[in-house]
Order: C-alpha cells, then sequence, then structure tokens
C-alpha cells in the first residue's frame, strides 16, 4: 500500500469490445490509459487497491486479428462480460462493416446501453452505437472520414464534425483513434479530476491531454 | 489496382519487439502507424503492392501478456525472424529488467544492430538496446522519467532529455509511448517524403505529426 488514500472509490469494471479487423489502436490507447491510471492512483496513494479492471471482449473469446493483422486475445465473448460493467468502450475499424450483421452483438449493445453507466464509441466504432439504436436521437460524432456517412445512414443522430469527442448523457463518442485517447482521458477526469488525466497524459509525454472536446 | 504507382520502391520488413509486461501502446501505436501508411499509400496510388509487412516477434511466439494485462499474439520467436529485418522497433515498459536478463535475446539485439537498416527503441526500450551494447557510443533518449538512469547506468551513451526521439546512425530512440508514434512517423518520413506521414498522422486525427524531434 502507498500511503493513504485520500478518496472514496468504488472499484469500475471497464470493458472494450473488438472484433476481427478492428483498429489495434482504438483498443490498446484507451486500455493504457485505464491501465495507466490505475498504477498511477497506486504510486500517487490516492488508492490502496485498484481502481479499474479491464478486460477484452469479442464476438469470441481467444484471438482476434486486428486490421493491422497483429493479433490481440480477448478475455471472453461479449455475452459473457456479465453485469457489471460500468464504462464499455467500442472499437472502431474496418471490421465495423461485418460487425453490424451480427445481430446478437447488437442486441448486447443495445442492452448494454440501457444498462452501463457510460457506453463510449472510438472512431467508426459510432457505426455499431447507431446499427444498435444507441444514438438514435443523440448526439455524436466518429472519424472525420465518416461524419457525413453517419449522418446521411442515421438521420436520427445529431452528427458533429471537428470535434474530438462528444457526450450526450451516458453516451459518448469521438474521433479517431487519437481522439480516442483524448475521449479516455476525459473519462478519467470525469473519475478523478484534471489533476490526474493530465498526470495520466503527462506519463505517456509528450501527448498533453487537452481536457476540452 | 489504385491507379499507377509513381515512386520506385523496395517492400521493406518490419519487426516488433514484445515481452513479458511490455507497454501495450509501445507495441501498437508504431504498428499501426506503418499499417496505416501501407494502407495509404495503396489508396493513393503510389504504391502497387504493399510496402510493408511486419510482424510481431517475443522471446516466444503466441500469447504475450503487457503490462495491461492484455494479451497480444507474437507472430514468432525473436530469432526466427530471419535476416530480411529492415526496420525493427523494441517496445518499453515494466518488463525490460526481466528481458535485460535474456543473454541470448541481448546477442541477437547487438547482432541486429550492426545487420538491420534502422534498430528504434521506443521509451525503456532504450535499455534494452543499452544493455545490448547497441548504444554504446551513441547519442539517445528514453522515457522522461528515465534520462538520469539511463545517464548514470551506461556513462558510455549520450543521453538527451527533453527530445521526442533522437536519431544517431542507424539508431533511434524515443521517449514514452506517444513519442514512439512521432519516430515512427520519422522513419515514414525518411521512406516516403513528408507528405505521406502527414497523411498518415491526419488519417488518425487529431493527432499532428511535429516531422522534428
Amino acid at each position: 500500500m502507498n500511503g493513504n488514500p485520500t478518496h472514496i472509490y468504488k472499484h469500475r469494471q471497464i470493458a472494450i469490445l473488438a472484433f476481427e479487423d478492428c483498429e489495434i489502436l482504438d483498443v490498446c490507447g484507451p486500455l493504457d490509459v485505464f491501465a495507466g491510471t490505475d498504477g498511477w492512483l497506486g504510486r500517487i496513494g490516492r488508492t490502496s487497491a485498484p481502481a479499474y479492471s479491464w478486460s477484452l471482449l469479442a464476438p469470441w473469446a481467444g484471438p482476434v486479428v486486428t486490421a493491422s493483422g497483429t493479433r490481440l486475445v480477448a478475455d471472453r465473448r461479449f455475452d459473457e462480460a456479465g453485469d457489471g460493467i460500468d464504462t464499455l468502450l467500442i472499437a472502431g475499424g474496418e471490421g465495423v462493416e461485418r460487425a453490424l450483421g451480427n445481430t446478437s452483438l447488437m442486441d448486447w449493445l443495445n442492452r448494454m446501453g440501457r444498462q452501463v453507466r457510460r457506453i463510449a464509441a472510438i472512431s467508426t466504432g459510432a457505426f455499431l452505437l447507431a446499427g444498435s439504436g444507441v444514438l438514435d436521437g443523440h448526439r455524436a460524432t466518429t472519424h472525420w472520414a465518416c461524419c457525413a456517412r453517419l449522418a446521411d445512414s442515421y438521420p436520427n443522430i445529431r452528427v458533429e464534425t471537428d470535434r474530438l469527442w462528444v457526450r450526450d448523457g451516458s453516451v459518448y463518442t469521438s474521433g479517431g483513434a487519437f481522439a480516442g485517447i483524448d475521449l479516455a482521458l476525459a473519462l478519467i477526469e470525469e473519475d478523478w479530476g484534471k489533476d490526474i488525466a493530465v498526470l495520466v497524459s503527462h506519463g505517456r509525454r509528450p501527448y498533453e491531454y487537452r481536457a476540452t472536446a
């Protein structure tokens, strides 16, 4: 234990959804932010036990080939994730089109959208939230190259361009992979304050947390 | 085929070295840059066949647990990588200390340092290049929090602080995980020019390629 924790906190389960041909950085950027935060909180004595746990979900447990060809290992199938998820992150990438055809995944996302405290899509992961109905009537953004397509395909979503990320209630969406890191840092700020978000981004220097969307 | 290639080019093999408890972003950031470049070059018609291939190496083939707990899958064992590597990247992370004790890995890195066109360490991966002798007499940098320790441990390395990355001959080193992305973009600029490096970074918006170290 590193000093006395100065903050009453709740352990939170983070889950990140990957799928075949997802963008590896959409997964690993936010994941690195949550893992880094947990490390910092312990080192500076803000927590005496892990603040976060995180797991990688996919349509199946085991190796998932990302769009880069490099494989990540999913910890479990999405529908085996249980009910304890606090924040669910959804990657984007080339494989989004195929994932949209997975009706049990779409049903699960729709249910999660009503159940979790926060649901957040990185980059073109927004199309999965759109396809599952989670973005209905919401403000949202996506990868800059795909904003027009999102707006055309889903007229009931108010697509905001040129934003790093957008929060609308419990639903968050971000631009490309790097904006996904900004979004993850913003979630850290919500949970732990700006000083911690800045500390985590500085630890990965020279990334500067911009603290606004 | 997307248009006619306007550039005579050579196919290049990129390899990234991971190990237990390496930093996942040190691996996935640069990997995403090379994969992204390959995609862009094809889409804009600069190439008619892949410009790069890449593989993930580790002390063993198969799943490697990173410091975040999430697993990447190594394509092959480092000493099965063959002689065709053009650019070898080395991740950093908590696991560096243990990797330094792997004498066959150190011998291999030493040999690679004399063999490959470019060898590049991300963040505390610099300690692996130092331990294997590749950085002897070189200018180098590492994660900002570890510059003093690198200089103290290896007096024959000229450690430069407050640089995104350092090139000294064929040996490259970078600051933390995000500086590793800058370094990867600089390697792309060397191979394909600044316009392509900017295009790749813009594609991952809002990351801005700084084009200087």
